[in-house]
């Protein structure tokens, strides 16, 4: 193959930023969402018996689209070996490699599911594309800014659904719904983030008054995340610190107006 | 109809600065709320028995000062097509037209619910009422602002929940309620969004440990609307004080009203 | 009475700035908790068949100390008939008179529990002594302001709840549980605010997809309360402007750190 | 036992800024989420019985750690006293007997796995640990600074339950499912948290409506702590911007580690 339309196939696949390069990842986008629907549609029962012939069909389609991507990137990245070990190389085999691997294995369906299902590994790419858009650079970057305090957050969570589930197991018992502490931990998560399902309940009155304190307790610990997020998205709107680095002795983060570096005083360019 | 009389009604109509043109506004907001109502008390069943002459008159009185306002509008407006044909036109027209096509279609009262139910279209211009309201304004200001970033919120939302009910899906399995991945995923949303409805919960002990990753990934997940919206309308509230410096101290942060700097008193220009 | 001790007495009961009226404060609390308890109490069947005699007792001691106290209030107030039909004096004598009447009224016992319950407006009373914490000033202060923007809120999620009650109850109908459209709109409110109770629950995959629909916008209007209340309580938290006024031209909310009126140029003494 | 050998001893077990110290705390962290694991596993019925002998082994190994390092505190400690009744030293003893006390307890079941369940406030000393990280102190300063708002809004949603759960207790009453009145309390802190059960609903249409305002109320009263924790992580995070303005142009909001004026370049003093 030419070098010249080599590069030219490089910028469309790996590149955004030519008209045919932009096309390339839109068309590649309504692939990946295809196959997903795809995989869904199969797991429900009349769908696949309805209209089994005619996804088989579409799933084919989508599985030869899949291998002339993988192959083009293949060809025109410059290092092919470095690409097909990288993650979106494993990504992108893994999503190519069900339907081949269903012509072989037959019997077991569940296990067919499952190795459809990698496919969804494919959203990952989308998520790389919707990255362009720089307000999700933003979002992640104050959750990436607040990981630490998420950390300990979700430590001190856990902590305490261990030490409450315990005290309900105690409380309530086999007899009432609460099997055994793991079950019992399950049930102090679900009902400290509100989720609430409802399958198991507390029954004795002293159960539901440790109940009712849990949920004031989630009520209350809700408001934990969403003030470290929101004090971080707030601080990510009002600096306006740059990240221009001073010429004189290399200190970052300096405020948007400012004319001379607050560590050594030298003059910013 | 004279010039006079149209220009008048034109006022009262379609503007609101008139004490004549106010309680037009307050009297039809009435009359939407009370057709509304209506068709929600006609679904159920004993008040439809026992009520239902009433109701069915009140629908004629509704109906009759529905038409009148719309050919009023036709009438007054200086472009009646426009009108006609703009969005708030036609979503008059569609409010009027239930009820005498209910004296045309008979038999499925399935239909004439959905067909009653259109007026329900009408609450939109209510909306449009409250939108006087400076308040509504700042909101909505605030929810436009912030659109990117929730879009892209509720994009890694719907992403999330089909990998993680397909997984649940694969652990569950039809036989514990799963009954397949739109299901599955159906699922998901209620947990992540911390609804729990608890007509599907996970049986086996591993998809109860994954339901509680889901809910304390919910539970976090839920401070990324919240921390975008409050920053915007912290924002917006800041936006009171201006970024003027004061010529002769080069004190910042004036309030908006200032006349005279509040450090050194000098006349800000 | 002596003019002496009746002041006195005004003091202790009316005020909180005395050792004796702070006392009196704390008293009254403990006997309004006392009252209620005893309320709750008495409707749990067996306390009320184990010990009902003893909560009788209770009873009568709390309704004397109640009937002391608003005999107290009348004698040493200054205008005593202000005070009976202001609407803290209406609170105290309902709290007073359910003992008394129960000795007249027999029978209906339910009837019964609705007038004892009726000390519960007492409760307020116990919110007024709160008041004097300067916190719940602040968190009211910002909750007043930020009421305009509230009731918008709360009228858009009644419309919402409204229009999407409407089209859940025309797709899933009285045979999947949505027995009428007010049935509806109580399912979609307790979907909405993400409680989620499970006994009306879509059946349907096009309802289910609806109420996947309502979830992740009742998550996302979670954002809005929250974005309106947090603004406003940092605004609180910030505003360091102080009550003191401009003695050259009045204007108030002056920044802490003012020298000069904003308004006038004048010194702020 | 030498002078520098105790002392060594010390730095290890009681520190964590030398190597030894930091392994330490990070064997004894693993040991304690071990013990822990284990008591919750032993809950389980079907791995009680294939795997309690292993389980009995590993807690005898962990129960002798135990016992040797709270020896060894007590020996290494200057005042051995003051630690052993001091709290964590209380801690750590309860950690340690219950399994002693198990060789001489025997029957009850249930009351062995409550003694064993003792050692669940080990956990505490792991919290102790994640108090070095200093996301976790900043965490803890917002929540502690918020402490008295938080408070007045507990007992606001307190008392705001009583006397909705008295008005339910009297609408729906006990044949629908409302028992008595702590009873309808419970349903209304599961209905205000938003966590929504399900196990007790309301049945009549008054009582779903109260609902539905029950439910909107919570909805906006999630708000306050969130407003109330969110401000305070704002207010720690700004924090880092001082308030001392530039001797020579008298610009403000330095950054901490300032050395020179952003604005002119001057020194900061």
């Amino acid at each position: 193959m030419a070098k010249g339309i080599r590069q030219k196939l490089y910028e469309i696949i790996y590149e955004a930023d030519t008209p045919a390069g932009k096309w390339f990842d839109i068309i590649l986008l309504w692939a990946i969402i295809a196959s997903i629907v795809m995989v869904m549609l199969e797991s429900v029962e009349w769908i696949d018996k309805d209209y089994g012939e005619l996804l088989n069909i579409a799933e084919w389609v989508v599985t030869i689209l899949f291998s002339l991507e993988y192959i083009l990137r293949i060809i025109t990245v410059k290092k092919p070996l470095r690409y097909v070990f990288s993650f979106y190389g494993i990504v992108d085999f893994l999503s190519t490699i069900p339907k081949y691997l269903g012509l072989f294995l037959t019997g077991s369906s569940h296990f067919l599911v499952a190795v459809r299902a990698l496919r969804l590994i494919r959203v990952f790419r989308i998520l790389k594309l919707v990255r362009y858009i720089g307000e999700a650079n933003q979002l992640s970057k104050a959750l990436i800014a607040s990981k630490a305090k998420i950390l300990v957050f979700i430590t001190s969570v856990l902590i305490l659904s261990v030490i409450l589930g315990t005290v309900m197991y105690l409380i309530e018992g086999p007899e009432n719904g609460f099997k055994n502490i793991p079950h019992s931990v399950y049930w102090t998560i679900v009902t400290l983030t509100t989720v609430g399902y409802g399958d198991i309940a507390p029954q004795t009155p002293l159960g539901q008054f440790i109940a009712s304190i849990v949920m004031i307790l989630g009520y209350g610990i809700i408001a934990v995340p969403t003030g470290i997020v929101t004090a971080e998205i707030a601080h990510l709107d009002k600096i306006d610190t740059n990240t221009q680095a001073c010429p004189h002795c290399t200190a970052e983060n300096h405020k948007d107006d400012s004319n001379f570096c607050y560590k050594c005083g030298g003059e910013l360019l």
